[in-house]
């Protein structure tokens, strides 16, 4: 029998699954893309991220985020016999502005979570879903809920809010800041291996095709670039990032576009992918030699470098520079043009050790460091925690 | 007889006049209030900035911007007999792309300024007015355009674009930054004063009722906070600044909030005056005992500071920081805060000199000035210019 604690990112179309002993060594992953769409498909790796078969489904099986579940769990025993899920951890986007840590599924806390839905309508429903589709499929388990926005609860006034009148600020209207278990994963890499580095003023550039920045002092986030959305702050793969709020007000007013047709163009059409017209990931606009991938290269590292330093002010200085995220940890070029234009701040790195995706990189007064960052991990211990093993 | 050159900025519910000597000695100002309505005002001052009589006016004298017009320089008269005007130069909000010098207006110049108007629909067509009030009341006077964007032409692509499909760039949805008449004017006196200055890395904070920062390399502007409207980067007395796009589209979709009621709510209810609750003026803040004023000064000065470390960032580096506007050029408070947290990047103070609003006040490597900026100047230059006297 194996005993295993699940962790679920359950998205509009997708279902990610990971499944880890009861001592936090990863067994296996799932990925089923494509969720309720005819193409539905199931990917499965083993721990060491080797292919697992997965074949004899159809796209039946994955109409829903219960069936996806069922499936995906039902390819898993056919791999580890026995299997028996003694917890489950899920990552939620939003747990608005109570939830500084990660909590027990309860009737309340979901009935408190679905309130949050005007808050981030793309995400949290369907995050939702997965929750509710792991209570029926593993009934008396324990499930444990971890927020996406819980590291950044205590950000100072002055970045909690925004110019607007105090109405809005009072009814939720406010910069909560995302991707908070990977802040969380890199803070407690830093406390456990360089607690001196932690002790001062961190800025972690978390770069994936969602990408945002953290200012972290003494393990406390002071600030981020994703503020009540995940569409604010830096470029992503498909997102705008920065944006005049006038632009959105031209959208509305002279292109007579809805909300729905603005939230699909800033959310899927713009970012890497409208800027360069070739891709939303970095590896193929560094490999293409069309002008405008390059053009949108420039745009993503520009903005880099401009946030880290904007962030470096609301901390009253800058001690360590940490890059985490797919691009943050795979492209040498992104960190290279980045750190370029911060030398004036303390950023020197060397090119070798860059290119090598060395942990260490700075030459500078700026500790420079490369951590891969896992968000899985910091939610299945979680999990595991919760389960008082 | 008095030869004079006149400077006009017609806004939509307002009307200031400049009189100026043909050696740009200043003769006179007119401030038209609340244009259109019964309680139009004028209120008329001298060179010296002494009130000078304006009786004997109805709020019929001031329906239009020709009747104000008319008004204004007829009060003129009276204490200024036998006034001519030579040249006549328009504060312009929106010069768009071509435009990076002033402009006389010409009829296809008036037609591709009006065709600017679905980008600054709340300035462009007031402005437009002005101009054709001055062409009606002084037939054969050359007429002058000065633009808010023109300073701001040749930005690095990375600060002209946003994060969009390219067609958004192409028809328009760009970076133009604002308050270029401003910046000119610094960058003039810095040529003028400080060449050494100049040619270095020079950021300039325009803090008034409307506030933005720019980034200035040997005289070229580089970055603005200000981008495609007047509405981002900095909190300003009644406009919020940086903004999620996320936030407009929950008002949109959640709050049920047409194009007009958000821009009443961006550009009119927030800022200092929706936070505080309390004023959209500096000086009432500062002396007011409200937290929540409290609040809105460290709120603008938070994002002050974190945007001038984002502008070095855009030029690699800081040189030179030069306060100006009513708040730059008179709040000691402001200066201080805003300077606090940026000793890390070279920004020190002395505190008296700063309290006695002096010209340099730094003490670190950066250079920092108080120079009071004079925007109608610009204006009237650009008018004389064009007169080849």
């Amino acid at each position: 029998m194996t005993r295993a604690i699940l962790t679920l990112n359950a998205g509009s179309s997708s279902l990610k699954l990971g499944l880890f002993d009861e001592s936090l060594a990863p067994l296996a992953t799932a990925h089923v893309d494509r969720l309720g769409a005819p193409e539905a498909s199931l990917k499965l790796t083993d721990a060491e991220g080797r292919k697992l078969p997965s074949e004899g489904f159809s796209a039946d099986d994955f109409a829903t985020h219960t069936l996806a579940l069922r499936s995906a769990l039902s390819a898993f025993r056919a791999d580890l016999p026995g299997l028996e899920i003694t917890g489950i951890g899920h990552r939620i986007v939003h747990g608005g502005i109570q939830h500084a840590e990660p909590e027990p599924v309860t009737e309340v806390l979901m009935d408190h979570l679905e309130r949050l839905t005007p808050f981030a309508p793309l995400h949290q429903p369907h995050n939702l879903a997965g929750v509710r589709a792991a209570i029926e499929a593993f009934p008396g388990v324990a499930n444990i809920a971890c927020f996406d926005t819980a590291f950044h609860r205590g950000h100072p006034f002055v970045e909690d809010t925004y110019a607007l009148p105090r109405s809005y600020y009072e009814k939720g209207v406010r910069r909560y800041g995302f991707h908070g278990l990977s802040y969380a994963y890199i803070d407690g890499v830093l406390a456990a291996e360089e607690p001196e580095l932690r002790a001062g003023r961190v800025v972690v550039a978390h770069l994936g095709s969602g990408a945002s920045i953290c200012a972290i002092r003494n393990g406390q986030s002071i600030a981020c670039t994703m503020g009540f959305s995940t569409l604010s702050g830096l470029p992503m793969g498909t997102r705008a990032g920065e944006l005049d709020a006038g632009v959105v007000l031209y959208l509305m007013d002279q292109e007579k576009m809805d909300a729905a047709e603005i939230t699909e163009l800033l959310f899927k059409r713009s970012g890497l992918w409208g800027m360069s017209g070739v891709s939303n990931d970095m590896r193929t606009l560094v490999a293409s030699k069309e002008p405008h991938a390059r053009e949108a290269i420039d745009y993503f590292c520009h903005r880099v470098s401009r946030e880290i330093a904007s962030l470096g002010a609301a901390m009253g200085g800058l001690d360590a520079l940490i890059f985490c995220g797919g691009v943050g940890e795979n492209s040498a070029l992104v960190r290279e043009d980045v750190c370029a234009t911060l030398g004036w701040a303390g950023v020197e790195i060397d090119s070798e050790a860059n290119a090598a995706h060395a942990r260490e990189i700075s030459t500078g007064r700026v500790a420079v460091r490369v951590i891969p960052t896992n968000e899985e991990i910091v939610i299945a211990r979680a999990a595991k925690s919760a389960l008082k093993m």
